[in-house]
């Protein structure tokens, strides 16, 4: 047996370890959505994550992966069908000297989290229905056009983009989605009074929010350590430092911020500081040096703090601040690079230039840029075009009895809670 | 150092991965089956699952390993007591080249998950001094037969059984055990009316359901592919992939079924979907193709809804639903590699034969069949004989007030959620 | 490349793995102490976990690691800050071949379960401020000191104390700065009679409880097996094998002990007996042979019980019994390892001498003993100087309407659990 042989089989156990945290995170995104929610939603909310990342592993599978990695042109792969295909048929991911099974487990846990985010957008008023369609879709016409742009031989890539793990492919799409989702479907009802001004909707359990993050803060050394996916020189250990630090910042950046702006020392808005630096280190965690680790992690905990109670403000009912935690601050963490990006760890992955602080000027700032706005405004577009079909067609949301009965008992028919809500079990039991 | 020794180091580290996240299972049933019971018996359904590890790794250390793994005859093994013991002893573990340990945990994490569903059938009734004494004799007595049977050298294992990582050793197992003890502890008050029709019992808290299902689908990785116990040629990817495929696959099958027969897209049903699935591909996992596995999942899924509905109607009052989860996508799966079992894929694995579908005939469907009825036979008479004995000793249920009352103040003293059931603390609060 | 850059490679991913799972303790302690404490404070003891590791990453990044690692003298580390340095710098962690990254982000996550121990002593009662205070001179001036002095080349090391994974280092450490605290801030309101009779308390969910202590039970596999930090003869399946052996035992001991002292199996008793066992085992489990780990995993977990009873009704309140459960269990594995130590496994291991029972008469014992108390002395001396100093400049604990109305509305502005708890929104639900 030779060592490449030997090295083969390591990579192999590093990508299956980080696939198993990255697909770990559903759980994270199950709790974080459930505890941020109402009781009368939370089997639905907790429940659409199985249902999602089911979709999305048949769809992924089927075709999605093909269309993002598979032989194609600039703007998309047209070959892999079924996963299926020799090693020609997915060179672009050739680097990567790991089994094709593996390649795919670990692209497909990428998706399952910008879908997770998507649903953001969704939450507490959209039928069941529309999740099948919109995940379906998702994962086989969105996300893989944007995977390929970045990383599966597009142009964007060909441009030096640096998106090491996926600030703008995972998570900017996940959040524009969101965003579109949660404009045409409308505020939730008594989210806004008459003067427009909103009122908290509280989610129901915060030990499950609080344990939602740390499942997905531990899921996120998978997330951007196993983008490496492959062991060579400890590289993977040094983005998990990076994404340690950019996180911890995050917390107290958030945390900090939110007394100061409101007087409150706000538990879930400290949870979603760390997600918020986590998505902002995401695209950085291998180009940037420790202190601007924590630089990057404080300032996107602190700002999104600011732009969640900004969008509120302005009539926007995004439930648990998808666009904020994922959007704004996957913007920052790719634009980031272009500024703190470090001339010794560029040469090391071999992506793009060094950054503005070291004098590289404004060109990978500008790349970065293009990045944003070109996977954006795609994800925008065709979001917009298919739900707005949807909205025509179907419908996107439940009736409004429907939406205050709650979507446990109207979409599933029986309640998350019964013990608690349910009026047969609760009169019973007085 | 030689490359060898390297590799045993590295097959090292994904058999304590995997044993970590099989071990991990335990929290995946102690919040499945917590959600799907009744509030007042949280505590002791959650708990029983640390007691229930605990006694089966004391009690498997002891003599268990022993009779599954020492040296014996084709029946039972007979030396290894207490873990001692020297090459020869296991020496129907050698295959696999890592240290006893570390065998030894992997082993002892199926044990553990195969006791965690014999539990499911004495959910909310039974007494707490059965779940040691039945424990024990589990874990001494019952699991190390069919342990040794098919993966200790015993007369399965050399007829060629394909049971990859035990969809009937593991999962069938525990279920025969489950329904010998719903039938001998009869239905939980008031879940059948006089005319024998059924009343549903919902579970206190979906979200952990779906938490619990989540947890349990990632520990299904190594409990899959971890069964290579090693990491040459990455096939532990493939496993993987087929685990996953057809998970997702069981998902979407459950819940489509489940809305198509009762008009309900029931979350939990969607959950025990999964769960079936990845019951099912335990045995074939590593035998069949990508789209076998899908079909294997989604047909598991949708059938064990049937037969959960179907059992209850018959008056058989399984609290979980561990027999047609387990038992019957148990059988399903065992069944299904001597239909889909690949040529290439027998081969890489070196046990049985092509299935049906790729002109292997019948001898594996044979093979399969009777390594189902000979492990249910035996598991059903060992736990008849077991808890007839204990229900005429010691009974095996607790009083009827104290199955009102909840088993968590009769048998533990306490409530699981004392500011909700205790009147002492709710009503200081009112 | 070379067979040792494969090992390092290798190594690295074991530590990689290994660090994941101990931050993930994280979730454990967030659980655990969540269930064991009320819900009006449910959503401030879960998110200070988080607030908590936060303030230690970013401080122990700063300077709490140079003290401990650093090149210094036998009393602590003088260099290394903001993890600067070469190789010489951290020469104490020269024996483990992982990248620097690597090492600090192991050493890290030990530094976050010792304040996660710490905060016990502080629940229900104090102030936020003093967690960003407590938290960050914890993690630079007092964990540091007795982990340089064990660890990174101090006196305690020189004298070949053996702890292996931190049964003083890590957990007495935490307890002892649990019991000042808890001493400091005096009983919760309620929790003692006029006639000095305690009160129970009862944490609000056992399933919660039960869920952390199973995740800390699998994180310990990191801890104990992962402190080997590295792969070389599989040698870390042989502590995880102690480790299980020794947890499971003390499940039993402690729900044996906990139905024979007070006639209740207690579920939480016996989750806090799991944790003794497992926090005995952590000193010795590289150096003690299966049978003796079982023996020191059962009677910490029984004598435990019987030592938070005892403590209890001589007025002290530790909410989570810390002290008992991380201090009394530490001391019992710290000096453990004098009487159990096997000579195989010390020659194994290189540290220190065979304990009583082997023939190495009582030198070990000796040297134990010392470094618990000069551990247990200096955490001691400063943590009182300290937490005495903030009582007196800005107070340790909310007032007594903020207590009875709980942290959760008081120092965070919203309930954790606002369904159940906020009187705006169970009115507009009635």
């Amino acid at each position: 047996m030779k060592e490449s042989t030997v090295m083969m089989f390591m990579d192999s156990l590093w990508v299956m370890v980080a696939a198993i945290l990255v697909i770990g995170m559903q759980a994270g995104f199950a709790l974080l959505e459930a505890g941020s929610t109402r009781m009368k939603n939370s089997g639905h909310v907790a429940g659409k994550q199985i249902l999602s990342f089911a979709i999305a592993t048949i769809a992924f599978w089927a075709a999605g992966f093909g269309i993002t990695f598979g032989e194609g042109n600039s703007f998309f792969g047209a070959s892999g069908w079924l996963m299926h295909g020799d090693s020609k048929t997915f060179d672009s991911l050739s680097w990567a000297n790991v089994p094709l099974s593996l390649k795919f487990l670990f692209q497909l846990a990428f998706v399952g989290v910008s879908l997770a985010i998507a649903w953001g957008g969704f939450a507490e008023r959209a039928k069941l229905s529309v999740y099948f369609i919109f995940g379906t879709v998702f994962t086989v016409l969105i996300y893989p056009i944007i995977g390929h742009w970045v990383w599966g031989g597009g142009w964007l890539g060909k441009m030096g983009m640096q998106d090491f793990a996926g600030s703008t492919v995972v998570h900017l799409q996940g959040a524009i989605a969101a965003l579109v989702a949660t404009l045409l479907l409308g505020p939730r009802i008594g989210k806004f009074n008459k003067d427009r001004t909103p009122n908290l909707i509280p989610g129901h359990n915060q030990v499950y929010t609080v344990l939602g993050g740390i499942i997905l803060w531990i899921g996120w050394f998978g997330f951007n350590a196993g983008s490496t996916m492959g062991t060579a020189d400890g590289f993977f250990g040094y983005i998990a430092l990076t994404t340690n630090l950019a996180a911890a910042a995050g917390a107290i950046g958030a945390i900090l911020t939110s007394k100061l702006l409101t007087g409150k020392a706000d538990i879930p808005a400290m949870v979603n500081g760390v997600l918020a630096a986590l998505v902002a280190i995401t695209a950085a965690c291998a180009f940037v040096e420790a202190w601007a680790a924590i630089v990057i992690g404080a300032f996107a905990g602190a700002f999104t703090f600011w732009t969640s109670v900004y969008f509120e403000r302005k009539g926007i009912d995004d439930p648990i601040y998808a666009f904020s935690v994922h959007g704004i601050a996957g913007i920052l963490g790719t634009i980031s690079t272009g500024i703190f990006a470090s001339p010794r760890l560029v040469e090391q992955t071999g992506v793009g230039k060094a950054g503005l602080l070291y004098g590289g000027g404004f060109q990978q700032l500008f790349v970065q840029t293009i990045g944003v706005i070109g996977a954006a405004g795609y994800v925008a577009i065709v979001s917009f075009i298919l739900l707005f079909a949807l909205k025509k067609l179907i419908g996107l949301r439940v009736t409004p009895e429907q939406e205050i009965s709650g979507l446990d008992i109207s979409e599933h028919g029986s309640y998350g809670y019964p013990e608690h809500l349910d009026p047969a079990i609760t009169q019973k039991a007085n």
